[in-house]
């Protein structure tokens, strides 16, 4: 954003307030629930005024709402209402809002207009957030928009899309402030106020040499807090942390989680800087990355409520025929005592308590296991030690769970169906804690999402080893037959 | 940090490079992986020595290492060798190793600290560091501690304790930029260069009145860029995102998120300015509320694979006592139907398959409900559309699921088997999916935490209909007796 045009808006926002047209902050805001969502009755109001086809009203509703307000709104509303609602606020969809969508509910969007009216939304984005916009799109929808671009904008993002997705070249930003070591904080301070359009938004000001390699970073805190004739190189910080263009969002987030970083130069193979991220957006990816893995443990696949249906089935039913698939193995551990069953239909009765209770510590210790790995805390150097600790937690439950269980089923039943009841359920807990450190242990080790797969194969352990454990003491103890 | 303070480090900094004894970056540190984790032959070194007695080893090890970097080397290791390692890197374990620690970690070291070991360490932290070092520790230990402090950070600390865990005014950071509104952006900078050492930390200046409002934010890329002559309140943004002293953190972390903010002014209930939250910190925050509700829904508890044996074992066991409830409700159907089974003994052998297939359903609905939920997306204005949606997929994945095993149960046993478990498994997986999405908006509606108590009321429907719809139309259906 320029000098210029940020005034021009701030005198606009001074007279609104003067009048009383706008809240001076959000917080106070009537649309606004405690929560910070919008109101029940205010959406009501919107929906009744769209089924009138009151649009003026709608405009008038809509209009004093942040653009983020608005994106939510939007997402509020399903895809018929959604169309009708974009018509009536044509002037206030702004990039702002348009960069605030979910990104399926705005894929739907684009989808809906033509090119070139994509591209002018497009070009006013940040290059970031103009990626995001078309990245999801088909090729040729994607070739069409970027035909009816400024070869400027157009080159800025086909320079981002030919980086992987979710890579720091997709995400960063290109426009940064790097200038040379020889200057001085007021040569900077200067060099800024001429150049005033240089980037919309920067923290820190990165120091290159004189091949654009960076060597130092400056907070703007300290440049606005030091002398103007000190130099740059004896005010920045020379231990930066460099993020490869190629690294992973997921890496990304943990090294500005770890490190507390508030922007970060990333380099491109020869150590020259190309971009930068920041941690606004950072917080995002955050926010995704820990996130998601609720949804993958539970094999929801993306898990946005905005996805459309036939995805949402698609990925869930695959894991669905997945656990299917497991659940016919306990079924056939079933099937070999079935014999047992017959004579003492109490084992029909108490084996899925023995199998249920296994699954749920086996999933305590795996969404343990899965985040550790996630925020980098459980390493190689702790593997054993974490195993150790996670068996003596399993023993302890395990003893529990017994005691209670087997006093239970000796009251009910007899003492010594009591007795293998306690025992299987101490063997399947340890067995189901072990699992759930292993399993997505050893898909770490091979690369693989723990969060992914790990849930299909501890459950299959924890089921068919709680059947197993209960039926074959049943059988051993020589209780039947 | 002071002006000279920095230029100091600064020097020293410089000097070390020219030596060559410091990368100039973290990202090609020899000791760090691809991960940017510590390499495991590394830890091995730094134990190995420990373990021979070469503490000058061990210092020469871990000096190199940038503070995050200890904090996670200390972390590695147990209570013991942590002691122990403490005791060889005395010298290098600053205030900023302690802020990086683990909070059980931390606390674990701080109590077996002198309390004038921590009020020292204490002194050097930024307040809301400070905070964190010791609100969890006993109150007698806590009086001791701030017994031992400089009355001004012990104020600051008091001050902050006096607000509830986890609100901003625990959180904030009391050191922040405010100036009147009679600046000019020269007058700013001409005050910040004389008064240099006023905030540790901050990215925008707040503008206030003359009784202490916010009434505008400058970002300091806008100062930098702004001729010195103008007015602050032409150049400031009026629209603000404040933030009330009693917030919950959660809710902070989505405004942040929300509206892309980089720090908030942080008011009383008078609306005064008494401190700011930054972005830095809130990616702490976003992560641990992201990541929480996997632990949470799978009754985890905090799930910190450094939490303390007997606290893992106490919030876990009562999650796995309450599962034990909800696997005696289903088991009490299959004993109702224990008649049909003895006939049947096929139905002991199917019918965990229907249970369990729409635990996974149920599970997968309920993931997706809890993470639209937290992350405000889910609202009363859209809770219909999301029900009538999750119903839909539900349908699918039941008649998908139920073809599979209709079939394959005709063939292997009767066709008649194979219809009622097909009819099974869509009522089972359809009541699952509204399970799912209804459980947590009820939890969400009583005003609880809908991702700690959900999965046990789900799991209880979703095993309790599996065996009653399984069981009840076999018997039903006259295929038994």
């Amino acid at each position: 954003m320029g000098i210029d045009e940020r005034q021009d808006e701030d005198v606009m926002l001074a007279e609104m307030a003067e009048d009383g047209a706008r809240p001076d902050d959000r917080i106070d805001d009537e649309r606004l629930d405690e929560e910070n969502t919008l109101k029940p009755e205010y959406v009501r109001a919107v929906r009744d005024a769209l089924d009138a086809g009151e649009n003026t009203t709608v405009y008038d509703l809509v209009e004093p709402l942040h653009p983020a307000d608005i994106a939510d709104l939007l997402e509020l509303f399903d895809k018929d209402d959604r169309a009708q609602l974009t018509a009536a606020i044509s002037d206030l969809m702004s990039s702002d809002v348009v960069a605030e969508l979910n990104d399926y509910v705005r894929e739907d969007m684009m989808e809906a207009l033509p090119a070139d009216a994509v591209a002018q939304i497009a070009e006013q984005l940040e290059t970031d957030d103009a990626v995001q916009l078309i990245e999801d799109l088909d090729a040729p929808d994607q070739a069409a928009i970027l035909a009816e671009m400024e070869p400027e904008d157009r080159a800025a993002i086909e320079s981002a899309l030919a980086y992987p997705e979710e890579t720091a070249g997709r995400l960063m930003s290109r426009g940064f402030v790097a200038v040379p070591e020889s200057m001085t904080v007021g040569d900077l301070i200067d060099y800024l106020r001429r150049e005033g359009d240089l980037a919309v938004e920067f923290f820190e000001v990165f120091v290159v040499d004189a091949s654009h390699h960076p060597v130092g970073t400056c907070a703007l805190s300290w440049i606005l807090t030091t002398p103007r004739q000190i130099a740059l190189t004896d005010v920045m910080k020379r231990d930066q942390t460099l993020i490869p263009v190629t690294l992973d969002q997921e890496e990304v987030a943990l090294m500005f989680q770890k490190y507390g970083l508030i922007s970060a130069a990333v380099v491109d193979e020869d150590g020259r800087l190309v971009g930068q991220m920041t941690v606004d957006d950072v917080v995002h990816i955050v926010s995704e990355e820990a996130g998601e893995d609720t949804l993958l443990l539970s094999g929801a696949g993306d898990g946005d409520i905005n996805e459309p249906i036939r995805d949402a089935y698609s990925s869930r039913v695959r894991w669905l025929v997945a656990n299917l698939g497991t659940a016919l193995v306990a079924s056939s551990i079933i099937w070999f005592f079935g014999a047992a069953i017959e004579k003492l239909v109490a084992l029909a009765v108490l084996m899925p308590i023995v199998a249920s209770i296994g699954g749920n510590a086996g999933t305590q210790t795996m969404a343990v296991t899965v985040r550790a790995i996630a925020m980098n805390q459980l390493t190689r150097s702790n593997t054993g030690r974490i195993l150790w600790r996670e068996t003596r937690v399993a023993l302890l439950n395990g003893v529990t769970i017994a005691v209670l269980i087997g006093i239970g089923t000796a009251a009910i039943f007899t003492p010594m169906l009591g007795i293998v009841i306690a025992a299987a359920m101490v063997v399947n807990i340890i067995v189901s804690g072990l699992a759930g450190v292993l399993v997505p242990v050893a898909f770490e080790r091979l690369d693989q999402d723990p969060a992914v797969a790990s849930s299909v194969f501890v459950t299959m352990i924890t089921d068919s080893m709680g059947f197993f454990a209960f039926l074959g003491l049943a059988v051993a103890s020589g209780l039947v037959g």
